[in-house]
Order: structure tokens, then C-alpha cells, then sequence
């Protein structure tokens, strides 16, 4: 918070530079920062073997290859959906754990898919070029058929390249203020290999998310397969058991998946005054009635756990976002900071047409704010908050997209993502009909609070029934959690929609005009503006600062740089590590401090002072769930999966006194495989990869300490 | 909103005397303001018989008066519990309503007690005495020794007094700047006579709570009894079955329970980023575990309906008072004023003392931060959040207490308030152990949460145990739900305690010194330091402006008064009345918009064009529900059971343009009772007062009408 303050004291170019914060593309690296600071050369090859030994999972996580034969390591919570929708009531693999006795045993994730950075190209130009001119309104609709078309065109050309099809994906950094198409090489056939049980992966459940010290083994591998192979992966990484020490540098790659750094004073009050308190408000409620109906039963505990676990995690996320956003010397703090470039930009003849664009996106924002709440139930469907809604939508719409041509569709819906979301339609996961039902019954019932009785889209969608009853009807009713029979709306087209009478097609047919109405307003009268202004500001920002600031996250490749290193609380210095032995003394044997039966028959012969977590001042936030954490030679030292509860304020900015990125030491993984598991066939599959050796060229210079 | 903002202005005094604001003391009602704005003359008997006719519920509602035989008007909501508590699975008052064949078949409401202001006292300058140069961590514990001496002295005397036993209660109005003793006259045997269906008492349920228009009946019919017999009530309330027209004045009269007008800014922040969004969080929560286990079966649903009807109230009224302390032109309102009144003070030499007041109360509001959590899970019981636990809490309590000379004693412990607490220990309310398990283990688990697994509190009480656990054992084991049991322990005082185990009596002895320590802490540097502080303020407020303020509202009997207005919604006009026939349109036959049987089946009797609810432009808050609301001639025209979603905000400011007071009209009241209920014996009770006819001396220049 200090340095956020001090900062706004006119060093805005020293503040950006003094601290191990950023996440950093790949085009971009901070080298001499991190020469400076860390007293590590990281060079050409260093940097492209993490890149290609990164993986995106398409959920929201980061993984990385472990092995030659397509190892991914990743977090448990990243694989829980897998482990869950391989589970069954009397196989529960949440609960027991899972380890394949042999590659033809592990098992599918459906909805799963991987991807690996492999190039990236810049259009910022043609982008700019295709909507020069255009007026707000109309912004959001011009840059999306100049993408489309673009993606379109990328795809096209890598169909033909060497190496096989890449997947081309539109990426705006610094808020629009550069365009890029990265391209990805895809995999969708992932499997689960390896899964400890929950009591150990998530030891000590929410009350200790986001907290430090820690005991959680929260990890799992996986493997990528393609044509019934494992896929080769010669460049992954090689896994260093020993891990780091304190002080020692080490650097995080992954996909950090969103972050408001840039975002002016009032974005930041739409999300406090607006956003934040509506959101929190019935996500508690939700929390409240998961937890209630997990009560009910063996069946309704297991298949709710995954929902509630992640309700619960964003729960924490939005609360701490919500405390640093409520504390007014950190908005005016903020406040400041723009007036700083709103004076530098005043005084710059060449950026007079930016002068108004903080004005530009406050006006927007007073649109934004009464629409926000129809639009959060109807277009981004809390309103209707299920599975089976979700597919209806989707079919619904996929229908009404397809027979536009490309460049015209909404973005979900181009011939470059309709792949992915044929993946899915197919994706035989399990759906719970009454957690189907209370998820619907309580978006009915709050959107009918919030809209009003009398609002014309709560009367036409709810007629005379109560949610109660409309959340069953329309959940008993359908077909869609069966495959086959999303699959076929799917191909019949537009037809197959209008001939259906599956009730949760008809409803998502029914809302769909007042929903896209409200998107386009929201497009033409908030989104276009904003990004107009933004791209301005942008612009305003290179111009006084050049690249020497990292874009906001995007779920795109970044790097992160920092130390092992512990914190001051409250006047008490955390350690930077935790070891085994007091997770046994912590233990109370009821959930969610319970530690697994397996664990406690090999207690004897586990070594107490074993490393289990530890954290570093890297700056990650969520999606870097499951990056490898490497040292100055390029090992795996540690794998992240979670932050402090002061890295949740990061969202907004970085404070690197208190930010810490929290990990699981090697050490505990290898002792969970070697004592407890019968791991050994996958410890050898990963230490056959020795191969893959330190990166000795990247420091000529031999000076990898940390400093 | 315009309007504090503009009185910010400079014009601190007119804007104080421009509106129909305010909740008015009888000992200063503001006659003048009142003439000159409404026309109407309104004199000493004019309000003493409204005061006398003004009953308190101490459950935390008003009623009032309405026949010669102590028969009590006030509002279904306010009479749920007594509702509840005499219904069973097998006969469900709040689904079917009650009608009482005779007297002798009215129900007994067993923790209801009923008050009537009969004298006020002013202490003031006895309270200043006596705690003069007092250091400010000492000055809560120095107040309350005086007013409890106060108190007893008053009950003393007021034992021997014509007219039976006073109850004397303390009263600190303007924050500390006055002290009074209130003598009421107390009604501990109240009974049910008749209650509607809850479906046509809420009709809208909670999605129409705080809205207009409204068609809610909710009304019930109490009476007083003593000594065996109704009480004679001849200065009771005459019946206007007519009401009121649009412009038409009318007064309420009535126990709001607190508003929040005349706090610092510090305090207001301390409420906006602490309290709370930690209260919304919590009961948000707990709204989803009541809404999820009523649905599982008719008894949940019956017994948990009174406890999340209370809920979702309050989480409608802190939601609102949220966005109104979240929106900052409101906060930057309030610090303007408050500027005003500091500049005041620093140009009057005789209130040099004062300057610091803001200062100081802000510095206590640093403190109360840091203990805000802790204090409200142990010493607000917010961690063992039901009603067994609250019964331990006073039983271990009072042993402790009741050792002690009367003067030191907590204040709810001293020998005035001790019958209050005897007969809530010998009410034989049914308690559910199910919905108890449900908010203890809801309780314990949030305490866990926000303190930490490590707390050492949480430690102690949690031991091995998981949340749900501990929650069943505690409640199963405990018999304080017997009343019996209950009154065995307070009989025999600390030698039973320690001799009790009773699990919950045990866990209350456990967390008592805990829980003491964390109230001594906030007496000594938070409440002392505040009350300190708003005491100079108070003294500054008087200088500046005499009592042309009113007081913040304490749950002691008010004054409002106004006129049936509509208000303008975005651009359009309500109507300031709603019509029956519109309820029959908009039921859909499903809960909350259900209408009874009964009422269906007498459709074709009642007048469609019946006024069904009115609004008006009164000043009311939580408390006035059940209050009376008064023509110019004292006739009851409406009972207030509401105000409009803008009202809540009536706890910081009072905006006149939007906030508005919603009441059950009259004949409605009549309809129901002729031609759906069979009330005819009722009304004719009612009826039969038309000896208390227009208070014709009270407007001797005839001028009675709005204006």
C-alpha cells in the first residue's frame, strides 16, 4: 500500500521498475531488471524452453510437461473436475485418490484440453487500421470481424505449415492498446494419471485457502495424448527434488487469467459500488444452500464438493478484492496515479485527442452501471445458473451463428472455436439433476429479487410458477446431459432448435432477444466506449512509459520473477517454508483438517523436516494455479497453487511486502510417490527425463545466486 | 440526495427546519414547523392521548390501542412469533390464521410484553455530575453506574406511586447530549386474537418487502391482559374506516428502533468497510442454509419460516444501507456537514473543548476495527448464534452478575430489568433442535473461518470436533430448551452454574472470560472515547442549533409527521394507493404471490376499488412497524408496516423527495374482518369506542386540512 502511495509522488517510472512485480510476456521480458535485481541472464533458450514446456489447461490452470512422453503436472484442484467426472458413488477417486497402474488405465478427462505457446505475432497495425475512424458505438463489432478474420487466416496458413494445425487465438494486451494472434498447439485428449486424495491435496480446506503456512499436497499429473499415443515432449522440464532455499531466485510461467492494474478510478468504483456487493451477496447465499444440500446425503456431499470448493475459493477471491477496493486511501491512491498521466498527458500537445478519454470511460460506466444487473442475469446467464442451461444457450445460439458467415458471428461461435465447443456438446460428464435444480432454483429466485415480480422477462419466464417448480419442470424435462442429443441439435441446425421441444431449449430460445439486446447495448454504449478510451490511454502510457509496463493478465503466457522469501506479519516473520511433520500435529482427523488414512501408515517413514510448501514474492494471481517454478537453470523447483491472502489484492496492485506466491516444495511430491503412493514407475518415468539438463549457456557468466 | 448535498451548502439550519423530517420526542415535538407545513394545530391533549394510546412491543415493534378493553393493533410480521410459537405441525396459524372464538380462547404470547410511556424525566445534569472529568476508558462504566442508580431510585418511587408500578428505563438521546429516565407502564400477559393467513399478511413475500405498491394485510389483533382480566383502555385510539386522501396530514406515532443521522464520518466508514459487509456476508449465507433446509420436508418448512423472514428483512434493510454508504457522493455529503459543524466549532471560543472530538472518535474507530470481528463472534455471539446458547449466556451470566451490588452490574442484569429476563427463561416457546444444530454449526463454522483454524478461542472450543459435530452434540445434550431447567439454574445461582453440565451452560462458562475481555476492551478504548467525543458534539449541535434537531432514534416513543404522497420513480409517478382488486390479478397461486382460500372464496363480496396499502411521505424506520398512523382529529387512518425501498437509507439521511412510509389502509382491514373472517364481534368491539370522538380542541381555528 506504501509503495503504491510513494509512488504516486510523482516516480511513476521508478515505481514501476523497483519492484520483482509484473507478468510479463514473452516478447517483452524484463531481462536487465532481472539481471539487476535477481543477478540472473536469462537468455533465448532458457526463455523458449519454459514457453514450450508451459502449458495452458483450457479450465483456468497451468501445467507443465514432466516427462518425454507428454507428463503434465499440474494442481489437484485443476484436475478435480477430471477426478470428479470420473467418479461415481461407489468409486469416489475425490475421496481415495488415483493412481493408474499403467498408461492404458488412466483415465479420460472429458472436457479437458491443453495448449502450448508456440509463436505469436503481432497486429496491432491491421487491427488499428480496420477501425481507425470508427465510432465508439460501432468499435466492439469492427475489431471482432478484423479478428475473426485474422484468426481465420492464421489457422488457415498453420493448417498447411510444418509440425501439423495450430490453433490462432486473438489476444488484445494493455487494454487494446496492442493486438496479437498467438498461436497454440492443441491437445485434447488429456488423461488423468496420478491424484492424492482431497484431505491431502487441499489440507485444510477454505479456512485455509489463501493462507500461509501450508500442507497441501495440491497436485496431479496428467498426460497428453494424441492418436492414441502419449504425446513426446523432448523439451520438458527436468524436476530438481531439492528445490530452492531462501533468497534464491526463481521465476513463474503460466496463464494468469485476469487482473484490473490498468483499469481507471471509475472502473474501479463500478466494481466496488456495483459489481463486487452483487456478486458477493449471492454467491454467499449459493455457498449457504451448497452446503446445506450436501448435508442431505453420501451422494449430495460428493457431488456437490467440486461446486461448493470452487464457489468457496472465488468467494475468498471477491471478498479480498472487495477489502482492497473498500479501503479509500488505496482508490485515492489510484486516484492520484491517473491524475499523474492525465497531467503528463495534458501537457503533450501530440496526445490531445487522449485528453478526454478518462471522461469517455466514466460516462460509459454510468450506463454500464444500470445495466449491470439485467446483463449479469440474462446475457451472462445468473439467471439461469445450470449445466443444462448453459448447453441450451449454446445450442441455441451455435444454431443462429453458423448460419452467418464467420467474420459476422459472436466470437464464441467462429469456425476457429466451434472445436472446442464441439468438444464439450460431446464431453460425456456426468449431470446431477438436483444440484441441477437447486443452482437454477436459486438464480430464479434471486433474479426475480433483483429484476422484480413485475419485470416483463421475470413474468414471461416464470408465468405462474414458483422457482421451485420451474427449476424442476424445466431440469426433469430435458434431455441435454445426454450427449447424443446435444450432439444432434447441434447438427440439425436451426431446424433441429426450432423443432425441439426440450424445455430448456424453448427457455433459452425465449430469453435469447432480450438477452442479445442487452449485449448489444452493452457492446455499442459501454464496451465500445471503454475500449476506445482505453486504446487511447494506451497509447498515452507507451508514449510516457514505453514497454517498461506489463499488460494486465490476460490467460495468456507470462512470466514472473522473485525469490523464495518469507513476510512481516503484524510483526511476526512468517517462515518461507512448512514441513511434514506438523501437518500430522495439526491434524484433527475431521474434515477439512483430516489426513488420509495412507498417509498416517506411512508417517514412520516419512522424513519430519520434509519441505512441504513454501512461498516466494513472485506475483501471480489465479490461472497461474499449477506453473512450474523454476530456478536461474531452467529446473522445476516448485509448483504453484496458490497466493497469500494479501496476493489477492493484486488483482489492483502488487505489494511486494506482503504479496507471496505460495507452492508445493518437489520434495513433498516425491515423498507422496516414493512412500505412500507406490509411485515408483512414474518417479522413473519423470527422472529418466535427466537428459533435459540445467541450461548451462544461459549464464556465460556462471552468476545464477540469488541476491 | 440533492437535498443534504444543497443544505451543505452553508445552510445547515434551514435545511434542518425545510422538511418533514424527523423523529420527534414528545418532550419537544416541533408544533411550529408542524402548523406552518401542515396546517394543523396539534395540542397537549391531542398528543398526550396519542402517547398514551401508543403501545411498545418489546420485541421491537409498535401498536397500538384500539378499543376500551386493551385490544392492541399492530402488524402481522410483529406478531409472527407469537404466531409461531402456538402453532404446531398438525395446526399451522401462520399458514391458515386465527380468529379467537371469545376471550377466553386468545393465545397466550409468552415472551411478549407491551409498554406505555406514562412520564419522562430529564437527568441530564445528575448524569453529567457524576461522570465530570471521568477519563474516558472509565466513563461507560461511570454512566452506568449513575443511571442505574437513577433507575432503581425511580422504580423505588414510582413503586409507591397512584397507579401501580413504573418501569423506569434509561434513555441517552443526541448521542449522550441528553439523559432521561422513560416511566412506562408494563403488560407482561399479552394474547392473540386474530391474525390473517401469512399469504395475504406478506403477500409478495420477500421480493416485495420495501416495495410499492404493496397489498399486504399485514395486521394482526393482540390484547393486554392483567390479573386475569382485559385491560381498560378507555383513552384509546378511535377507528377512521375512511383513512386518508392524497395531501391529506397524517402523524405516526411509534418506537423506531435506531437511526444512525448524527454519526461521524469515521463512524459511517466503519460501517461501510467493516460492519457491513461482514454482516451481509454472513447472512447472505445463512439465508441459503434456511431457504435449503426448509425444502426438505413441511415441518422444516413451518419451523424455519419466522427465522428467515427475519432474515431476509434485515438483510434487505443492510443491503440498502450498504449501496447508501457505498455511493460516495452521500460520504462526501456527510463529511461536508460535518465540516460545517467543526468550522463552527472553531470559530466559537466556548467550545474550544469540542475541537477534538471528531479526532478522537476517529482514533476509537482504529481500535474497534481491530477488535470488530473477535467482538461480534464471542461477546455478539455471532459464533453461537441460537437460542439454547442464548439462554446459557444469560444464565451463566446472571449467576455472575447477580453477586454484585445492583450499580455495578451490566446494565441487562440490574434488579429494573431482571423480570424482562424472568419471564423470557420461563416462556415455553418451542425450540427446534434441527434449526438450532443448523445456525450453531453455521456459526461456528464462520467463527472459524474469519478468527482462523489457529485462533486460540477457536481452539479451545473447536478441539477435535468439526463445526457440525460440536453443534449437534451441544444441542442434543442440552436441556435448556425446558423451561423448567432454565429456571433451576437461575434459582440457584453460581453454585448451579458451576455445578451444570449442560454442554451449552459448559461452553458458555468457557468462552465467558474471553468474551468479557473483549467487551472491557471496547468499553475502555472504543465506546468510552466515542461517547466522550459525542458528547461535545452534542453539546456543539445544541449551541448551533438548540433542539430544533431531533435525537437519533432509540426504540423510545417518537413522533412523524407528514402526508399521503406518491413519489416520482424514474420519470414515473406512483400512485399513492393500491387497490384489492389488483392483488386477485397479480396471484399467481404460488408462494409468495398466493392468495388464501378464504379470500378466493369471498372475491364477489368484496368492493374491488378497496384501498388495500397507502404511502406517505412520514419518517418512520425498523420499529415504527405497528405504529399508528393519525389524522388531524387523533383518528387511526392506516397502520404503518413499511416504508419504500428509498426509506432505508432513512437510517443515514432522510430524503423527502423518495422516502415514503407504506400502511395498511383501514378498509382493508374492515373488508377482511366483515366479509372474509367473520370478525363481526371485533369490529363491534371497535366500534363501540365512539366516545373517543375527534379531538375537536385540538384545532380550534378549524384549519385542519393538508396543505
Amino acid at each position: 500500500m506504501q509503495r503504491i502511495t510513494s509512488a504516486v509522488a510523482g516516480a511513476l517510472l521508478a515505481f514501476l521498475a523497483s519492484a520483482d512485480e509484473g507478468l510479463w510476456t514473452f516478447d517483452n521480458p524484463p531481462l536487465a531488471a532481472i539481471a539487476a535485481r535477481r543477478g540472473v541472464t536469462l537468455d533465448r533458450p532458457w526463455l523458449d524452453r519454459a514457453r514450450l514446456a508451459t502449458v495452458r489447461l483450457e479450465g483456468g490452470c497451468t501445467g507443465s510437461f514432466i516427462s518425454g512422453d507428454g507428463m503434465v503436472l499440474t494442481n489437484h484442484h485443476c484436475a478435480e473436475d477430471c477426478i470428479a467426472e470420473n467418479s461415481t458413488a461407489d468409486r469416489d477417486l475425490l475421496a481415495g485418490g488415483f493412481l493408474a497402474s499403467g498408461r492404458e488405465q488412466e483415465l479420460r478427462c472429458q472436457g479437458a484440453a491443453l495448449s502450448v505457446l508456440v509463436d505469436m505475432e503481432e497486429v496491432t497495425d491491421r487491427v488499428t487500421a480496420a477501425t481507425a475512424g470508427v465510432p465508439a458505438a460501432q468499435l466492439v463489432d469492427a475489431r471482432r470481424r478484423e479478428l475473426t478474420r485474422l484468426e481465420q487466416a492464421c489457422e488457415e496458413a498453420a493448417a498447411k505449415a510444418a509440425g501439423g494445425p495450430l490453433k490462432c487465438e486473438r489476444v488484445a494486451l494493455y487494454q487494446g492498446g496492442q493486438f496479437w494472434l498467438y498461436k497454440y498447439r492443441r491437445y485434447d485428449d488429456v488423461r488423468l494419471v496420478f491424484a492424492p486424495e482431497r484431505d491431502i491435496a487441499g489440507f485444510g480446506g477454505d479456512p485455509d485457502n489463501f493462507q500461509f503456512p501450508r500442507w497441501c499436497l495440491d497436485a496431479s499429473i496428467l498426460r497428453a495424448w494424441q492418436n492414441g499415443q502419449p504425446v513426446s515432449t523432448p523439451g520438458h522440464l527436468r524436476v530438481n527434488w531439492d528445490g530452492v532455499q531462501p533468497g534464491d531466485p526463481v521465476f513463474v510461467t503460466g496463464h494468469p487469467g485476469n487482473t484490473d492494474r490498468l483499469l481507471t478510478v471509475a472502473q474501479l468504483e463500478t466494481q466496488r459500488q456495483y459489481f463486487l456487493p452483487f456478486w458477493l451477496l449471492r454467491y454467499a447465499e449459493l455457498r449457504g444452500r451448497l452446503i446445506q444440500y450436501a448435508k442431505t446425503g453420501a451422494e449430495p456431499k460428493r457431488t456437490t464438493e467440486p461446486v461448493l470448493n470452487s464457489v468457496e475459493n472465488s468467494i475468498k477471491v471477491r471478498r479480498k478484492q472487495f477489502d482492497a477496493l473498500l479501503d479509500p486511501e488505496l482508490l485515492a491512491s489510484a486516484g492520484q496515479s491517473e491524475a499523474g498521466l492525465r497531467a503528463r498527458v495534458a501537457a503533450d500537445p501530440a496526445l490531445a485527442s487522449t485528453a478526454s478519454a478518462w471522461d469517455d470511460i466514466a460516462a460509459a460506466q454510468q450506463v454500464w452501471r444500470t445495466i449491470l444487473v439485467p446483463y449479469t442475469f440474462l446475457e451472462d446467464r445468473a439467471g439461469f445458473n445450470n449445466t443444462l442451461f448453459a448447453h441450451a444457450r449454446r445450442l441455441v445460439r451455435a444454431a443462429a451463428e453458423r448460419r452467418l458467415p464467420n467474420e459476422s458471428r459472436l466470437a464464441d461461435y467462429t469456425d476457429a472455436r466451434l472445436p472446442a465447443l464441439e468438444q464439450d456438446l460431446r464431453a460425456a460428464t456426468p449431470v446431477y439433476p438436483e444440484l441441477e435444480i437447486l443452482r437454477l432454483s436459486f438464480a430464479l429466485e434471486r433474479m426475480r429479487e433483483w429484476l422484480g415480480p413485475d419485470h416483463e422477462l421475470v413474468r414471461q419466464v416464470f408465468g405462474a410458477e414458483s422457482p421451485d417448480a420451474l427449476a424442476e419442470r424445466l431440469t426433469r424435462g430435458s434431455r441435454l446431459a445426454d450427449p447424443a442429443v446435444r450432439v444432434a441439435l447441434y447438427d440439425g441446425g436451426q431446424a433441429a432448435i426450432d423443432a425441439s421441444d426440450d424445455p430448456m431449449i424453448r427457455l433459452a430460445v425465449a430469453v435469447d432477444p432480450a438477452s442479445r439486446a442487452l449485449r448489444k447495448r452493452y457492446e455499442q454504449e459501454v464496451e465500445g466506449p471503454v475500449r476506445r478510451g482505453q486504446e487511447a490511454i494506451a497509447r498515452a502510457r507507451f508514449s510516457a512509459l514505453g514497454t517498461s509496463v506489463y499488460p494486465d493478465a490476460t490467460f495468456t503466457l507470462r512470466l514472473s520473477y522473485g525469490a523464495m522469501r518469507g513476510w512481516n506479519e503484524l510483526g511476526e516473520e512468517v517462515r518461507p517454508w512448512t514441513e511434514l511433520s506438523r501437518a500430522f500435529e495439526r491434524a484433527t482427523g475431521q474434515e477439512p483438517f483430516r489426513i488420509p488414512e495412507r498417509w498416517l501408515a506411512a508417517r514412520e517413514r516419512l522424513a519430519p523436516a520434509t519441505r512441504a510448501n513454501f512461498i516466494t514474492d513472485n506475483d501471480v494471481v489465479g490461472g497461474n494455479s499449477g506453473s512450474p517454478m523454476l530456478n536461474a537453470h531452467g529446473e522445476l523447483v516448485g509448483l504453484v497453487f496458490d497466493g497469500n491472502i494479501h496476493s489477492i489484492a493484486g488483482s489492483y496492485w502488487f505489494d511486494e511486502r506482503m504479496n507471496r506466491t505460495v507452492a508445493v516444495h518437489p520434495a513433498f511430491l516425491r515423498a507422496a510417490l516414493e512412500q505412500v503412493y507406490g509411485g515408483a514407475a512414474l518417479l522413473a518415468e519423470i527422472d529418466a527425463g535427466q537428459a533435459n539438463g540445467r541450461l548451462q549457456n544461459s549464464h556465460p557468466d556462471g552468476a545464477v545466486t540469488g541476491k
